[in-house]
C-alpha cells in the first residue's frame, strides 16, 4: 500500500471543524489498509496572519511543494478586513494557486437526487444535473500587472486590473477540458467575451484551434459569458464541461453550485501540470464553499464538500479510483439514509451536526 | 404638447421587427394628444456595416447628439463573424454609449406576476420580484487601455484587457444607485470583487464614502460578485438596487433577467448626466435581449422589451410619468388578458405573431 504525502491547510472559519471530520475517513481507509497518509498539516488565511504575519508562511509554501496533495479548508473571515491587501487570507490561497501553477480548476456542480428540492429551481430542471466547470486558475484579471491603485488629483484615485492571457495558458486548459469531456458526454461549451475583450478574442481562437486539431470528436460550442450566465438557469442539463477564464470561472462556477441545491456539498480539485522529470502531478482540493464565519465553531457547517474533496484527491492525484467511488457512494448512502446538516435540512429528515454527519459517513464506509 | 426628438436604430435581428411595433405606440400617443415625437432613423451594428462599412456613420452619431433619446433594437448576428474587430456590430452600440458617456444603465428584473410559471425558479422565490440593476456603462474592461493582441514567440501571442475606474466613475454610478434606492425600497447591494481586484478596492472604498457622506437613510450592503450570483439564484427577492461594474453588471444583470422568467419583456435605459447649459440628459433605451438571429425575419419576435423601452424614455428623458404608468400598464394589461408571443407561451394562452402583440397593446391602450 502506497503512503500518500498529504499537507493539511485547514484554514479559517468551519475550515478547521470539516478537516477534523475528512481525518476520520483518512483514519478508516488507513485501518482498512485501503490507502495510507503521512499527514502534515499548517496553518493558512487569517489563522496564518494572526501567527506569522503572512497568510501563508516559508515552512507551509515548502511543505506544499514537498506533498503529493494538499488539503484546504476555507479561508478569510472580517476578523481580517482590515488587514493590508497583500496580507489578507485570499492571498495565501492565491499565493498556493500561483506557485505551484495550479491552472486547472475542475468544479463539479452535481445534484444529489436526494437534494433536487433544495435546489432554487424547479425539480426537473435540476433533477440529475452533473456539469464540471473547468475554470482557468494561474492568469487573468487575478494576476496580471499593472494591479494598482494610485492618486491623481484633488483625492481622485484611479485603479487598475490586468487581464492578461497567452496561447500556451489557453491551450493547456482547453485540453484538460477536451480530456474531460471525452471521460464524461463529449460536449465542451468555451465561454468568453469576445465581442468586448482582446483576452476573449484569444480565449476563442486557441480554443477553436486546439480543438480542430485534437479533440474533433468532442462537440464545442461557444457562448458569451453573459449569456452562458442565462443558459445555466434555464436549462443547466444542456451543459457536460464549460471551459473558462479565471474570473468568469469564479462568477460562473458559483451559479451553477447553487443551481445544485447542494452548495456545502460540492468539492473541488486545483491542478498542474504533470512534471516531467517526477511524474507528479501537483494539486490542491478544497470544497466551493467559504469560511461561513456566521457559524463558525458552533458544529454545524457541512463537512460532505470536504469529504468529497479527499475523494477527488484520490482520483485524481493517487489513482486510487475503487477508493474515490467508495467515498462518493457514502456520501451519497448517508443522504439517502435521510441524514442532514442544518443547510440541507428538510421536514422529515435526521439532523445532525458536523461530526455526527462524519460519523455517519465513516458508518456508511 | 412637447415634441420629443427621437432617434431610432433598428440595427439587427429582430430589432427591426420591434421597432416597428413600438412606432404603432407612439403613434397612438401622438394621436392622443399624450406625447408627440419628431423621429429621425439611421443604422446600427451590423446594418450600418453593410451599408458603410462602419457599425455606426458619422452621422447617426450627429443625429445622437441631437436627440433627445435613442430607442436602440438590438446588434449583432452570424453574419459578421468575421468582420475587423473595430467594426463589430457591438462596437456601434459601445461607441454610442462611450461617446454620448451614458454612464448609467438601468436593468430592471421584473417578474410579471401572469408569468411566474415561465421561471426557472420555484414560483414562490420569484412572485413579486422587483430588483433594478445599475450597471456602470463607460468604463471597465470594456473600454481601457491597452486591449491588446500581440505576437511573442513560436506563434504564441500575448492578449490584454485592462479594467481602469477612477473614483469620479464610480461616485456617479453610485448617486444613481443610492437616488433611485430612495424612490423604491431604499436598499443598495455594491457588488464587486475586492479580495482580488484592485478596482474592487477602490469600489468598495468610494461606494462607503457617498453612501456615508450623502445617503445614510438608504441601507447599503456589500457583496462580492461571485456571492452576488449565488445570492441572486438563492433568494433573489432579498434585492432591491444592485450596483456594480460594467463586467460584472453585463453577467449579473442577464442571470437576474432570466430569472425572471421574462427576459424577451425587460427593457433597459442608459442614461448620461445632466448637462449644465442645455439641462439635457442623453438617454439610450432599449432591450435586454439581443438580435435572436435564429427567429429573425419570422414575425415571432416578442415587442414587449422595446415597448417597455418607449415607456423608460418617457419617464426617465421626457418626465411624462403618467403616460410611462400608461404604456406599463398596457403591457400588464395584454399578459392578464392572455396574448403570448412563442417565447412566453403556454397552453389555453393566446398565440400571437410580433404585430399581433403590437396591435394588442395598441387595443389595450
Ligand atoms: C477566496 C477567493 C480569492 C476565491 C476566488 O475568487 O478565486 C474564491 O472565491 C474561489 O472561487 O475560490
Ligand atoms: C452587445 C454587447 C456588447 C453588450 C455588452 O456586453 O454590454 C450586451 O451584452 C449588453 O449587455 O448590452
Amino acid at each position: 500500500m502506497a503512503t500518500h504525502k498529504l499537507l493539511l491547510l485547514p484554514g479559517d472559519g468551519i475550515g478547521t471543524e470539516v478537516m477534523a471530520e475528512v481525518k476520520k475517513v483518512m483514519s478508516w481507509l488507513d485501518a482498512q489498509g485501503i490507502a495510507s497518509f503521512a499527514i502534515e498539516e499548517d496553518l493558512v488565511g487569517g489563522a496564518a496572519y494572526d501567527s506569522c504575519g503572512l497568510p501563508i508562511s516559508e515552512e507551509a509554501m515548502a511543505k506544499a511543494f514537498a506533498a503529493d496533495a494538499i488539503l484546504l479548508g476555507a479561508v478569510g473571515g472580517p476578523k481580517w478586513a482590515n488587514v493590508p491587501y497583500e496580507a489578507r487570507p485570499e492571498a495565501g490561497l492565491l499565493r498556493l494557486r500561483k506557485d505551484l501553477q495550479l491552472f486547472a480548476n475542475l468544479r463539479p456542480a452535481l445534484c444529489y437526487p436526494a437534494l433536487a428540492d433544495a435546489s432554487s429551481l424547479k425539480r426537473e430542471l435540476v433533477e440529475g444535473l452533473d456539469l464540471l466547470i473547468v475554470r482557468e486558475l494561474t492568469g487573468g484579471v487575478y494576476f496580471g500587472e499593472p494591479k494598482t491603485i494610485t492618486d491623481i488629483s484633488d483625492g481622485q484615485k484611479r485603479a487598475v486590473d490586468t487581464q492578461v492571457y497567452e496561447s500556451y495558458e489557453i491551450e493547456r486548459i482547453a485540453r484538460v477540458a477536451f480530456e474531460l469531456a471525452r471521460t464524461r458526454r463529449g460536449k465542451v461549451v468555451s465561454t468568453e467575451k469576445h465581442n468586448v475583450m482582446k483576452t476573449g478574442v484569444l480565449w476563442k481562437q486557441v480554443v477553436s484551434e486546439v480543438h480542430g486539431s485534437e479533440y474533433s470528436d468532442v462537440t464545442l460550442e461557444h457562448q458569451l459569458a453573459d449569456s452562458c450566465g442565462m443558459q445555466l438557469v434555464r436549462a443547466p442539463k444542456q451543459f457536460d464541461v464549460i471551459v473558462t477564464d479565471n474570473l468568469f470561472g469564479d462568477i460562473l462556477s458559483d451559479v451553477a453550485a447553487m443551481l445544485t441545491g447542494s452548495l456545502g456539498m460540492l468539492p473541488s480539485a486545483s491542478l498542474g501540470g504533470v512534471e516531467e522529470i517526477s511524474g507528479k502531478r501537483r494539486a490542491l482540493y478544497e470544497p466551493v464553499h467559504g469560511a461561513a464565519p456566521d457559524i463558525a465553531g458552533k458544529g454545524l457547517a457541512n463537512p460532505i464538500a470536504m469529504v468529497g474533496s479527499l475523494a477527488m484527491a484520490l482520483r485524481y492525484s493517487f489513482g486510487q479510483i475503487e477508493a474515490a467511488d467508495r467515498v462518493e457512494a457514502a456520501i451519497a448512502g448517508v443522504l439517502a439514509a435521510g441524514y442532514r446538516t442544518g443547510d440541507i435540512y428538510s421536514e422529515g429528515m435526521t439532523r445532525v451536526g458536523t461530526a455526527g454527519m462524519g460519523d455517519a459517513i465513516v458508518a456508511e464506509l
